[in-house]
């Protein structure tokens, strides 16, 4: 095939994957947004989350604006670098936009469909989430292969684009994590605890806050975060590819972008097969299974499309089947890790239950409880990761390691969908309690909220397994870009042993700060509502026409979240250039790999540990233990608070500080060379 | 000088430590053990620990047998490596048991002296943490150095010594560390929470299990983890004093022993300055005060001179100051270290009274903050580790690193006696308690406790400190002992970057296996307690003469304890094996590399967070935030449960952990490489 018919192929792919989102946005608006209080709750939420992704992008233009400029004067070939960091950062931001979008219009039009149909609700919320992933996978692969036609023999300027989906997933992720428990615990605090109101009180000032929070959390973070996982993986095996013996040139860096373009076919085959089918007069049992069985569909028939599918693709394009199986071992090992992830977070497994149990004996048992469970959780995603590397390092080289994430994230379109699904039928279970429907349509709401739950869960260990496997692109990038004296990074280097030993370090600096944000976040959200309460006449008691001030409590979030991202995000950029220009790009290799193993641990601990708190809290509800206001019950929100920054702040936070040190390595590599020269 | 007369200096140095104890022991045995009721309680408390370290033994007997078996069969010279080994098991036990006979006849004495003065209950206090102090020492030196004679020519055996005292430390610091939480735990939940009787009551049949746990953990666990790092820091200097080009053969093999024997006699007239003067009639923070001087001039004056001696034995011996330059480097760290520890945990410092602050807002505010403090505190330690060893590498090459350890553990009899001192005076404090001995000699007793809590913390961001210089030794030596294919462990390789993942994920089940063992351990002491409770009529009563069994506690414990072992056991031995003959040895060193890491990130994080928190809930125990039972204060209770195991069961275990793999590897790294070559 000539290389002008691939380029349109892979083209093709992208524009296909924008077309069905369009298609999918048109079938969601033509669904009408309920009744006006449901309206009114739906609109607020989206103006919150319109203001708080305003204001994140005004900063984040500001940071692009510093970094295009250190780019564009540092990293040769100058300027062209920065002009694809930025079109990353704005393609990157625009999905982010799009999905929190249609997230935020899906939400009131789910718990509607519900009204009528259990069906038509869950279509409608899967769509919504469909529309966050094919808006990824689409402009993503659109964006990064254009810029790839345009400098088809400068790789340096591919990697400024993954470099630019890095600045908005730190905005997004990291900056959201810390808005979003901000918002949710000072929701709480004041609302619950001080106020006494119920919890979705549109009363409270914060609530809003806290809704936004969900999409700002597992939407628009999510998104971003995968965006760049993405993006990473197929930059990465491009760069990757050209030094292989088994591509090389040219050849290398179609093969990546083909196999997306494929995913993306696969995926939308995938998501197109979600039917589920009508039910009536069905348990709440039932009604969970069903939902979760008619996703699974779309997974199961993506990914059996696209084992079918790449086989072809890779034996016709390479003549070999090795590459093939390199991509299978990462599709099996971040399958396998979702597998993992839920029996570790599952209520109807062993860990939560006896994290359950131990509730019993007071909050501090309950803590060490699922610390440990936490902890113990790391073993099979290691071991997978380790498995898969291996496998595709054996099949493929260096190559195969890269091609092994994009095995993991060739689907991510029909992936992602089933993700963000969640916080929108969360959403909608929400609007459907606020404005008061029928018990029906809250229990068919509350059916496809929880599925979203467990979604919700599988797709954070299935980001942290993707981030971890698209750093490891980047380690093995590093080495391929920047030459390093003896041309290793030996462990009995003391450099390397220092890089190893700071890296590690900086990932609990990150999580720390991640997590204070959380609490400063929390105490502003607080006083502010505290002061509505008391300057806002009426507003307490409930009269007619007061309303509180839902906006601020969403800006001052945001202004904490934004505040509180400075220390981590120069910390990341800068600790890997200080390292670099003092202990050498050797010592750098260090602290990648140093980052990536603490970051690693540590984010699949917290996500599990959290997930299985909240679990158990919701299982002690169910009715073991006493069920609701036990004693175990108080133990289990103690448990359920400490995991909230834990599964929704540092955690998915520590996913792009892992990849984002690469990236910065990777980019301003050949520059620690310059100047060690110079020295 | 000839070979002799160093030999006999060494053995003198060994001997004059070994003298110093005998002269110790009597000063101690000179004083009265009081009146009958104390002696009642501190021979409980004696018995049980005789029968904790009794069943230690017997289990620790079998693991030994094993392994000198194994060592026997697979490791050349056949024999010699694993009487080397047996000898070192024995004499660290023979050191474990001597320090806890002395430190649990010194607990009535110290509170006995304390009736008629502060300084005698000071003096006794402080000189029975030196006779576990100068055992370690003098037997550590004198075992090492008689092995080191016999065979001078074969450094694998030397290693076996150092082998032994691990397996001591396992047992002695892991398993003990399970012991004396569980005990803790189970005494507090069925005595003060059910039963509704005060902390150390005797009718309580786990008091006596749980003022044994003081001894076990921070008098027996403690020695053997230092008796461990000291040992290691010694051998490991002698083996990569014979490669290094600045040393070489015989002479590289005396300097360690000479320079820790002058750190003998150095922390010997330390020792002999910690000369408290007679105080009548101060305030409490006042005797804290003068207690706390008193101990310090002690370090000062061992460190002043140990560094001048060191001067001008290193400049005589190999004409130049470049390993002087290594050891102070290693010196200046571990003493930064307990600084930047003390500042971590002190109540009077800013992130402990944040952490009462978050008290405010409940369990989960505080014990998020606590986590975010702990992980906050790694930034020193492991910038002072690696300042620490990146200057010792300049000065010393790999030899550098373990003469750096070595400066780190030079004066170890003196900080091991201030170390030992705390459960000692901990001790002292609840026998006068439950002795009903007057306000003013409690109140002198909780004084001298009061600084027992802070050398104690202190202690244990050195053992930590040490351990990671120690483990760090043992890398260097691996790398000298094992030969690897093209000579380096590179991070480009994925069997390391495997290694390094494993290693990592090694430490976290490590942990987590540590803390559930802490919750079955308390479980079964709370049946045990509650059976006696129902059993033993009249013992809740009080009625006279009616005693509860004490010995069955501490029988319970120690039995979960050992139980909970093996598994953490077998795995830290049979890991770095398994991945030796599978991946190969570079893969072991990545697993060395990723277990320090991650052991040494948790280890700090959790001894801090554990101090802080248990200081925190002193500061409001004190007043602050509305002092004993306030809400506050409820909630620093949890977050004090939380951090107990963290800071006396897992974080400990962790440095046993780290040096443990180091040395299987090391000892079993020629093995790998002949099976492999055979494959």
């Amino acid at each position: 095939m000539s290389a002008g018919i691939i380029q349109w192929l892979v083209v093709g792919g992208g524009v296909l994957a924008m077309l069905f989102v369009l298609y999918l946005v048109k079938t969601i608006l033509r669904e009408s947004p309920g009744n006006p209080k449901m309206q009114e709750i739906s609109h607020a939420i989206r103006q919150g989350a319109m203001a708080f992704l305003n204001r994140e992008f005004k900063t984040l233009s500001i940071f692009t604006v510093v970094v295009f400029i250190a780019l564009a004067v540092f990293i040769e070939p100058h300027w062209w670098v920065a002009v694809s960091y930025l079109a990353g950062t704005v393609i990157s931001a625009l999905s982010g936009w799009l999905g929190m979008n249609i997230a935020t219009s899906a939400n009131a039009r789910t718990a509607n469909a519900a009204m009528t149909s259990w069906a038509r609700g869950l279509k409608i919320a899967f769509s919504s989430g469909a529309v966050m992933g094919f808006c990824v996978v689409g402009l993503g692969l659109l964006g990064l292969a254009i810029i790839v036609f345009i400098w088809p023999d400068n790789s340096h300027i591919w990697l400024g684009f993954a470099f630019g989906s890095s600045s908005v997933a730190l905005f997004l992720r990291a900056g959201g994590g810390i808005f979003t428990k901000s918002a949710d615990v000072g929701a709480d605090l004041v609302g619950k605890v001080e106020a006494g109101i119920p919890e979705d009180d549109p009363r409270n000032p914060a609530v809003i806050a806290d809704n936004v929070g969900d999409n700002v959390g597992d939407v628009a973070g999510m998104g971003s975060d995968l965006f760049e996982s993405y993006v990473s993986a197929i930059a990465a095996s491009m760069v990757l590819g050209i030094a292989s013996p088994m591509l090389g040139g040219v050849k290398a860096v179609y093969l990546p972008l083909i196999l997306a373009a494929a995913g993306i076919v696969c995926s939308i085959i995938g998501a197109l097969s979600v039917r589920p089918k009508e039910l009536t007069g069905v348990s709440f049992e039932e009604q969970v299974e069903k939902a979760q069985a008619a996703m699974n569909m779309g997974v199961y028939v993506s990914n059996i499309l696209m084992i079918i599918v790449s086989f072809f693709i890779i034996r016709a394009y390479t003549g070999s089947l090795a590459l093939f199986w390199a991509l299978i071992s990462g599709l099996i090992a971040g399958f396998l890790i979702s597998l993992a992830t839920e029996y570790f977070t599952s209520p109807d497994r062993a860990p939560t239950k006896k994290i359950a149990a131990a509730a019993e004996s007071g909050a501090a048992v309950l803590i060490i409880e699922g610390l440990s469970q936490g902890m113990m959780s790391t073993v099979m995603p290691v071991l997978l990761v380790v498995t898969g590397t291996v496998a595709a390092y054996i099949f493929g080289g260096l190559l195969g390691i890269g091609i092994a994430a994009m095995g993991m994230l060739i689907n991510l379109g029909m992936l992602l969908a089933m993700d963000c699904y969640g916080p929108i039928a969360d959403n909608a279970a929400g609007i459907a309690e606020m404005a008061g429907l029928g018990k029906d349509v809250r229990e068919r709401c509350e059916a496809l909220d929880a599925v979203g739950n467990t979604t919700a869960a599988l797709g954070k260990g299935f980001a942290i397994a993707s981030a971890a496997l698209a750093s490891l692109a980047w380690i093995a990038t590093y080495f391929e870009v920047v030459t390093m004296e003896g041309g290793v990074a030996s462990l009995m280097d003391v450099d390397v042993i220092s890089g190893i030993m700071i890296g590690g370090m900086l990932t609990f600096v990150f999580s720390a700060l991640a997590m204070m944000g959380v609490g400063t976040g929390g105490f502003a959200i607080v006083n502010e509502v505290r002061r509505q309460f008391r300057e806002i006449k009426g507003l307490l008691a409930g009269e007619e026409g007061v309303k509180p001030d839902y906006i601020a409590c969403v800006d001052i979030a945001t202004k904490v979240a934004l505040r509180s991202m400075i220390i981590p995000g120069v910390l990341v950029i800068v600790v890997p250039l200080l390292l670099g220009f003092t202990l050498g790009p050797k010592s750098v290799a260090g602290l990648l790999v140093g980052a990536l193993l603490t970051g690693f641990l540590m984010a699949v601990m917290m996500a599990n540990a959290g997930g299985a708190w909240d679990n158990a809290k919701k299982y002690i509800e169910s009715g073991a233990f006493g069920g609701k206001g036990s004693i175990a019950h108080k133990a289990a929100v103690t448990g359920d608070t400490v995991g909230d920054p834990f599964k929704d702040t540092a955690g998915p936070s520590l996913n792009i500080l892992i990849k984002l040190v690469g990236k910065v390595a990777v980019i301003f590599g050949p520059a620690f060379i310059v100047l060690i020269k110079l020295c």
